[in-house]
């Protein structure tokens, strides 16, 4: 009668730009016995993960959560929620995840205005700036880490002409949270997601989130309380509901308030990972953390560069947790994937669209980021290149990568 | 620098109608080490768990698969995807969660008709076959089984009726899946939404769905591919497409299909948790499981009124995982529950709108449901109850129980 096996996953080097390992800490935190949503012990748990929250989001911003789903779920839930049908919202995109904001506005009823350019650069802060005094949108959304590309788009300036004109500021962070400075409230970010299942190394399933007043005020303007909740059944119809209920922030910040207004159930064992997950983060420390993504960014681009493999994109504005990777002439780039998986567990990821085929995606974030997860990668991928015939100088890969390693700190 | 615990949550018998207590098989399974979502073992993982998704709920439907959220995620997206803007929408409404239907459809713009009916009992199919044949909706939705009030719905003919109009029919089967039959196929449910924190004994985190080749009809033809996936740069616009994307049960059917279209990361761990959760179901048998159910909701129920309690609600059309219990005369019901979980350990519930404070809603689901809880459930209530100054008979209820689990089975 057994029909499925026993669940018995291999044990993978996971080099992508997410999901990635999770530290043994947070699968262990997973396992625990789960809490009613309601009993003190777990709303202990919910008021803790949001105080953690607020120090990986540098803000003294009330509201920073998570939202129940992965990484996309925490954008539509800001997205929905802050804009109204009609508004006009501002997206610059120089990447595949730029574009998912521009879908997400359109199916939001949003008037979108885009501002394109070719993938594998950022924008200047300047060209922003000029297009949200030209177009003065209600809101301005944009990709801080763009994955597909592997680029980081300085927001130095923006949250400042936003105010200017009176829009809001979102920001998807989720490539880039406990990988690189994320300054919610120096940079005057009005909205901000996050990811768990890349830098904070927990599985993917739930996209923490946090606002500001100015937000809210957006937010509680458009609110109203779940039919069958109502009490006053009186005031029945608003202005311009939000459109979802599940992604509606104005209940869910009810739910992680001290009044605890039912909303869904809370996801038990996630928040115990999150939680688990962000303690970790703390205990390392922010800034450690990010000099630790840059340690090993700087071990692998030394590794691919003896290899003499060249990188993909505008060096100035590269992520520090993705590396992409031009696959070399004559090389099969889904060959050597797959060799790398199946005969020595690690994975690289292959790009979207224009870039399909043409580059490798290498990941150093959160748990995976460790020397020897590159040097493996690095001695392997030599291998597979070897055995599709491209020339490279044997073993200066993982010599290059130890060099800096092994190199004094100063 | 150690400012947050290590986590360490009670053992408690959680004896709510959700979420309830977690098989130790199923907590195991979520402490494993991730795997990339594209990995070949991965998806493998995936498409077990689809087809175990199938004989849970009775189908041969080709899509049965979580959507990545909470149980009231997947109300949201089967009917964000199948209402489009303007659809009439027919709402049998008995409870909390039938209004929490009504809300959600009219967040996706449907024209909303409701048939209302007090809170303690169901509606007579009759009636709401006449009603279907009066409006002619687009959309039938309704609740399968209300926690707020303990009501199993019967369903009988109405799959049929709905075919006559031309009306699809969508299930919330969040409370019964893996506690009383949900036969997908032989009602003619066109779409049917369950839950994994109650009879499944799942973590809260995914909402598993399924539906048929009537409701894929209707999601095609809203259909669009992803910004910044599309490679046909000339087709732009289509008609009514779906408001969400996250919710986009066309996207994420390609994403559960050999195309493996990304749309979002799934959610790793607690897919691990859901396929050993429905191993669990599936071993131990729908049958005997369904049985299990019956038995315990008997032997708290002898139990109950042997200590001179009373249940609320038309006892004919009882879900046999929710016993709803009228709070005596002079009891401070949430006095009575805040002893049980802080001296015993055992969580039940209070509830909603209108009967808030005025009854308990004890679960009996899933994992949950099991003797030794029963037993010590009612032995903790009848010395809660002598605390608050009820007389109770003392010694009985207990013995009640004990009474129904020595009974020779027949």
């Amino acid at each position: 009668m057994k029909r499925f096996e026993d669940l018995s996953p291999s044990l993978r080097s996971i080099m992508t730009p997410g999901p990635v390992e999770v530290d043994p800490r947070v699968l262990r935190a997973m396992s625990y016995p789960v809490l009613g949503q309601f009993d003190p012990q777990f709303t202990g748990i919910m008021n803790e993960t949001m105080s953690m929250l607020r120090e990986l989001f540098a803000t003294r911003n009330t509201w920073a959560y998570p939202v129940d789903g992965t990484s996309r779920s925490g954008i539509e839930a800001v997205m929905v929620s802050l804009i109204a049908p009609g508004d006009r919202v501002l997206i610059p995109i120089y990447g595949r995840f730029g574009h998912l904001l521009h879908e997400i506005a359109d199916r939001c009823g949003a008037e979108v205005h885009v501002l394109e350019r070719p993938w594998g650069g950022v924008f200047a802060p300047e060209d922003i700036l000029a297009e949200i005094r030209r177009v003065k949108p209600q809101i301005v959304a944009m990709v801080h880490g763009e994955t597909s590309t592997g680029r980081l788009q300085p927001l130095e300036g923006i949250g400042a002409a936003c105010r200017e004109v009176g829009a809001l500021l979102i920001v998807d962070a989720v490539a880039t949270i406990g990988g690189v400075p994320v300054d919610t409230d120096r940079l005057l970010l009005d909205a901000v997601v996050g990811g768990t299942q890349k830098c904070l190394s927990v599985p993917a399933g739930m996209a923490p989130i946090t606002y500001n007043d100015r937000a809210e005020r957006k937010l509680l303007s458009r609110k109203r309380v779940e039919r069958g909740l109502r009490t006053d059944a009186g005031l029945e119809e608003d202005v311009a509901p939000v459109r979802s209920n599940y992604f509606d922030l104005g209940m869910l910040q009810d739910y992680w308030s001290p009044l605890r207004l039912n909303h869904h159930t809370e996801m038990t064992s996630m928040l115990y990972a999150l939680r688990e997950g962000l303690r970790l983060v703390l205990e390392e420390g922010l800034e450690a953390r990010f000099a630790r993504h840059r340690l090993h960014e700087s071990a692998l681009m030394q590794g691919l560069s003896a290899m003499g493999l060249t990188l993909y994109g505008d060096p100035t504005c590269k992520m520090p947790m993705v590396t992409c990777v031009n696959v070399p002439e004559g090389v099969d780039g889904e060959a050597v994937r797959k060799l790398l998986l199946e005969s020595f567990g690690i994975e690289i990821a292959s790009s979207f669209g224009p870039l399909k085929g043409l580059i490798w995606r290498i990941g150093t974030m959160g748990y995976s980021c460790r020397a020897d997860n590159v040097l493996r990668l690095l001695g392997a991928l030599e291998a597979a290149l070897l055995r599709q015939g491209f020339r490279v100088p044997a073993g200066q890969a993982v010599q290059a990568a130890l060099d800096v390693y092994e190199r004094p700190e100063v």
